[in-house]
């Protein structure tokens, strides 16, 4: 539907890759890289609103944004569910999208489909239509989805095993220090908590072998008693090693995440144990939910309005687990404040979303606002100012544009295998499972 | 979300019970009263915009649309995400919803819950929340719904077998005649399709001993070859007569609607057949979907925005099915003009909705708008205008509504069982299986 009698109709999308810091996190996969790609979109409807979004920034994802942005130009913000549509035609599949049978980062993003890489380029450009059409209207975006539903989105703390600073000191520093053993991860957690107030933890697992990490989440339970604590490996463990972990942290956890790859094995964890599995691994498009929830491979799905093709279809998938009797969490990859804002606009909509989000924001020093968000009590308050509430920076975009023009590749795409090679020449992402 | 300086604030609630003329349409419980109850819902805002709605206008649903009514006001016609909670609340448990085990009109509108009772109440509201907010910003409601994908919506022909005239010659009368044979079954259809241009065929059965009914099917096959062909007994068949019809119309249906009762059944039935079930009795709430999608007991939904509260939820329905591979049709009861515009502005903003809708529409003589919807080429165009795009004709409600006022009880509440003992003093409604 064009709409120019509204003003909703699209006159020009202002496609921005950068580049932001991001510390020596660690993962099963490797390390992440001192910087990071994302995008940032600019749409700029006829009536003078401008809307922003926030996806992946890596040279894959540029390659559909180019043309999508080019195609939304002359339509109106309103006309969401002709997106898929759109991007299937004008998209094509992208080299990079190999087939069911790739995964994306390493597996950390899950299963790498065309559907699904278009699905999280559209993410983007679907919250900058739903941010415009709310500045334009001066509506949140949450009444676009039907109104919240709570006035706080509770977040979870993330934490990860970490490096003081990156391999050869490279990238931005930051004062986090390492944490590489339960004792670091408590002082971590502890400044989570007084910083900003979270009262759930999440640890990010699969780097040290699982006894390690089960001690660090049985110090977290001791230090932090009676609170949500989640685990982590990004299915780095065998079946019967999930179930080992599972019955030690029984009673702790409150999921645990991912301990095994694939629906198969997950499938076979769940059948075998009482702790609810969450993942954003194995179900992380439409078409993985029917096989996983009729044989009960998972107890919570972790929502990602980036994989799921934006905000709109994140209520979908939650309206799927919510008449499978599949918990909903939501998360999170590195991400800014764009993002955030979008994330707590959804979750404010979505009634049985009832476990904290993770965020990895307070891991990014760098953003493209001009305020950033702050997290207090654990969480974030839902305004209603019109839109996503939030202003973009130009000059701070500018400056992220320029580190991304000045880089000579090496960051242009998310390698996490890569980035430990510089610390560990030797390594090569290992296959899981890996214990 | 109150919202006053949009002024999308509701400031007034009107409920208008009417009776509305409906011929005598027989089905496998009995036949149609001469006149039907609904409820027209007139939503006022702040800033002058009036929204349509229109429900069921038995007692039992009136008797919750009051109290929510009165607290819609102060609200924001887009806090459309707290609508159950609020019906939950204000509404408790109506003496009428007895439970899971209860059967709405005889079992014709499936299972009859407390929180079915209520949806199908909201949706009244949910639609005229929406035709306030199109109106107040001049967007058409597929807008608001996050845009159509297409600009027609194609209906089918609903054949029933009928009589003449009502018992004792009551009600109004219109000039259809009588269709109880394959001859009138056909002329029927040869009326609907030389008037409306409709392509699609759906015959209400149930009515008559199977065989009869194939009969019926078979000439229409034989009348309008290759075009799409659905039988509805309304669950009236054992399995066994389920299969043996299924075995006889193979390659003749595009589908056959609940040919038994229960989820239960229909699974025994899908399973022994290759022709698609599909349903709007063993399906009709999201607590029954796990359930049947798991056993593949359908293969086709007929949504009812009605039954499942409203446009939003109906496009939830439809992610539902579309994620399960399950097809989607769209159900009618009796309705009026203002569903008939809420269903072809939803319809039109489904990608799957890939079968054409029913409406009893074209058997409705009365309405309340000023202009009736007119089908043309067997469907409807999908217009752009504000909201749902009808207008309500207040001279018309009021004297439908003075019919439903001077009405001694007898039609205020669907009962076409006690319709048939007007023609067969000794009808009780049949138990399912029938056949
Ligand atoms: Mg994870
Ligand atoms: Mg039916």
């Amino acid at each position: 539907m064009t709409d120019s009698k509204h003003g909703l109709t699209i006159t020009e999308v202002r496609l921005t890759p950068i580049l932001v810091a991001d510390p020596p996190l660690l993962n099963t996969q490797g390390v992440h890289q001192p910087y990071t790609p994302r995008l940032i979109i600019e749409l700029i409807t006829e009536g003078g609103a401008t809307g922003l979004g926030e996806t992946y920034g890596d040279t894959k994802y540029l390659d559909l944004a180019r043309p999508l942005a080019a195609a939304l130009i002359g339509r109106s913000v309103t006309d969401l569910n002709g997106l898929p549509a759109l991007a299937a035609e004008v998209c094509g599949d992208s080299p990079a999208a190999t087939g069911a049978d790739a995964v994306d980062v390493g597996g950390l993003r899950g299963v790498q489909t065309a559907d699904k890489l278009r699905l999280s380029v559209l993410s983007g450009f679907e919250v900058a239509c739903l941010d415009a059409w709310g500045r334009a209207t001066g509506l949140p975006v949450h009444a676009l989805l039907g109104g919240k539903v709570r006035d706080r989105v509770e977040y979870s703390a993330y934490l990860f095993y970490r490096w003081a600073e990156h391999p050869g000191g490279r990238g931005e520093r930051d004062d986090w220090g390492a944490a590489l053993d339960p004792a670091g991860v408590v002082a971590q957690a502890r400044r989570f908590a007084d910083t900003y107030g979270f009262t759930s933890f999440k640890l990010k697992g699969g780097v040290f072998e699982p006894a390690q990490e089960v001690a660090a989440v049985k110090a977290l339970a001791a230090a932090f008693p009676g609170q949500p604590l989640r685990l982590d490996p990004n299915g780095a463990w065998t079946v019967a090693t999930s179930l080992t972990v599972a019955d030690q942290l029984r009673g702790v956890l409150e999921y645990l995440e991912d301990p095994a790859s694939g629906t198969d094995r997950m499938a076979e964890v769940a059948a075998a144990t009482p702790l609810p599995l969450a993942t954003n691994m194995c179900v992380t498009t439409f078409d993985e939910i029917a096989g996983a929830f009729t044989r009960g491979a998972v107890q919570v799905v972790l929502c990602d309005h980036h994989y799921w093709g934006g905000l709109r279809n994140t209520r979908e998938l939650a309206a799927v687990c919510r008449t499978f009797g599949v918990g909903l969490s939501m998360h999170s990859n590195t991400h800014l404040g764009i993002s955030l804002a979008a994330m707590t606009q959804v979750a404010a909509t979505v009634p049985h979303l009832d476990h904290a989000c993770d965020s990895h924001y307070p891991w990014q020093t760098e953003d493209v606002l001009t305020e950033r968000l702050t997290f207090r009590d654990g969480g974030l308050d839902v305004g209603d100012a019109p839109g996503l509430g939030v202003e973009l920076d130009h000059e701070r975009l500018a400056t992220l544009h320029r580190r991304w023009l000045a880089d000579d590749g090496s960051h242009r795409d998310r390698d996490d295998a890569a980035a430990m090679r510089l610390a560990d020449p030797h390594w090569t992402a290992p296959t899981v499972p890996r214990w």
